[in-house]
């Protein structure tokens, strides 16, 4: 295949070892006029258009007009294996209530909890296919996909299993988290520690036995786990070959980001009350940063990550959806970029390698895909746009004209 | 042509004179497996769908499956009619500079009046009609479309006429409002008296000589028009026979909702800084409050319209995109009612009212549409959407999967 457009190509390729942080963020590769060779699932040339068709013949030509070209995009925390949508929630919250009131009257988390322990694993399995197609109409290629509303070990490998099947059954990429610790479930709200031992001594460990997650993920946070709490169930995810990612520091600031950093996770989330001293241990850790200002802007919260600061800390940055049914109903990145550039004061190029290159570093997966190189994965999208710059500029409506994922079209 | 749809049907049918305002705004009425029939640009009948088709014949039959069906979306604030987008100013807000700054450094309105001046009526008709096609397959089926990037007799008529081009030549519906008064051109910036005279004595009556605008719009703030001035060129925009809407109170707080109520405006708009006594003028004058809440979330303003409270204080409220290269780029009133409902605190059902019948009362056309009613318009649009409330609670994709207008699908 031979993908050629007369727009901005943003390949997004300069070399580095780690994820971008400071001034690498604003560091785009642009150019014109290029053409792009792909076989089966690698981009094996990129150059001059005049040069792709001397080099190459296929007799699957894409031309994309003026489109803008550029990695698919990559979102490094969603939640998108639930039964239920919560709209009424949304009201009550834009009504009045907060999060935490909606939550302790027996919404938020644990409704969907409930709802889930309803659903067999075909219903979860369709509906992650469903929203799998909305993933890739605007632009994503591969997300992280966490489980969460399970909370039992039967209903949180039912989860996880639900996501390996639509990543078998579908384009989309998957790359699936254990998040057990996702809340306290309603039966253990007397007994949390023996919810802590259920997360050590079986869920985590029935999890890597059935290679069911690359990753293990905490909501450490006020009223959820304490970071004493989540060190003990990461080091055991460890200890089990798990890879770690922290919610941290959403509400209030109780350590969490530092906890990220000590236990070298690869992303420390959210961040909105991140300390001083979380920002400095996650840059000398080189945790990456991954923000989510589509939460911040859904919950109507005054207080935002410092996302400025955490760039100009040092700290590399990425952003996502946080797409799940409570508190950030969302699967565009390109709506989180515009958020992101308002709320943080951030650029559009710091976005763009936001959830690209730095978003497939959380991954482990920055050698595969998140920039337009050869060798890399041929995951590209082409969007209706004149330059870098009016990506976020321009909001609420989808940008996307073509996806092609794994060397096929997909959109 | 016949219209059906098993899922959730808005009519927004309730019979009123004016435009909702308190309690009626929250009263949306829905039913579920209707059809519609459509004779010309007219709905002829809507009622359960078996009754429909026991009724009528149409070789043009349109299943829209579980979509929702409601109005067509009218907006009532758009700035459409401009050359060059500004992304850069955009960047530059979100790194630091304010709105001020960058109007003072010459960039904002009057970047956008210079580049409009070089290009040609055609030039402009173009890119209207290009917008419309956003408009539209965004669900908006009417508009209210301002001039204002001229701010010279020649350079508003052309703007003038590009609306009524696009207008003749594209399916979408545009009310034309003159907007001379939207800045002080730079060659009047030591003679403001003498603009003013040129709006009043050769402009309007340009203007209204031919029939170019229905509306007359002026922008009275700090720094633009004052309360005097505004009062004066809209009085002589009246003797023209042109209806009036005002830019009142955005930033500050200078008495345009008064002056609204004052001088019988259908609409005052933006009041992010609306006074008490203004709201209480335009409760006792029955005008609209248009409020724009992608505007404040665009520049990142803190301070942002009371809507709650000017709907519990008996004002009717109609929600508009304020499209326009400088503040506010976006075309989608799904992402506006999200963005209301969350940072006014409004419901669904209140955003839903506000960019239908509420709309459409401020274009003096409550009676033509904005509702799903006999003899009414035959605009239509099927959003994928299983109720009400989930339409601002889906955020940052197109929700819109059909679009009728006039009678014909177009999109």
């Amino acid at each position: 295949m031979i993908v050629k457009s007369q727009g901005i190509w943003l390949t997004l390729a300069q070399d580095s070892e780690g994820p971008r942080c400071g001034a690498a963020m604003n560091d785009l590769s642009e150019a014109k006029g290029q053409a792009l060779a792909i076989q089966g699932d690698r981009i094996i040339d990129i150059r001059a258009a005049e040069e792709i068709f001397s080099l190459y013949e296929s007799d699957q030509i894409l031309d994309w007009g003026n489109c803008l070209v550029m990695p698919g995009l990559i979102d490094p925390h969603t939640h998108p294996v639930f039964l239920a949508t919560r709209e009424d929630e949304f009201e009550m919250r834009n009504l009045g209530k907060s999060y935490v009131e909606i939550a302790l009257a027996g919404g938020g988390i644990r409704s969907s909890v409930r709802s889930l322990r309803s659903a067999t694993e075909d219903q979860l399995t369709d509906l992650v296919k469903e929203r799998a197609d909305g993933f890739l109409a605007l632009g994503t290629t591969t997300i992280e996909a966490k489980s969460g509303y399970g909370l039992s070990t039967a209903d949180e490998i039912k989860s996880l299993r639900a996501i390996h099947k639509a990543n078998a059954e579908h384009a989309l990429d998957f790359h699936p988290t254990f998040l057990g610790a996702h809340e306290i479930p309603d039966e253990y709200r007397d007994n949390r520690e023996a919810y802590i031992q259920l997360l050590i001594d079986e869920m985590i460990p029935a999890v890597a036995k059935e290679n069911l997650a690359r990753f293990c993920d905490v909501f450490c946070e006020e009223h959820v786990f304490t970071v004493e709490e989540s060190r003990r169930i990461l080091a055991a995810a460890k200890n089990h070959g798990l890879q770690i990612r922290i919610h941290a520091d959403e509400i209030e600031s109780t350590g969490g980001a530092e906890l990220a950093a000590e236990i070298g996770a690869l992303s420390a989330d959210h961040l909105g009350a991140i300390s001083e001293q979380g920002i400095k241990d996650m840059r000398d850790a080189g945790v990456v940063a991954t923000l989510l200002p589509g939460t911040s802007f859904f919950l109507n919260l005054a207080k935002r990550a410092p996302g400025r600061k955490i760039i100009d800390s040092g700290v590399a940055m990425a952003l996502a959806t946080d797409y799940n049914p409570g508190s950030c109903h969302t699967q565009s990145l390109f709506m989180i970029m515009t958020i992101a550039c308002i709320h943080y004061g951030i650029t559009a190029a710091e976005a763009l390698t936001a959830v690209t290159v730095n978003a497939a570093h959380t991954l482990g997966l920055a050698h595969d895909r998140g920039q337009l190189k050869v060798g890399m994965r041929s995951d590209l999208i082409g969007i209706d746009a004149p330059n870098a710059r009016f990506l976020p500029y321009q909001f609420g409506s989808n940008p996307v004209r073509h996806v092609v994922k794994d060397g096929r079209v997909v959109s």
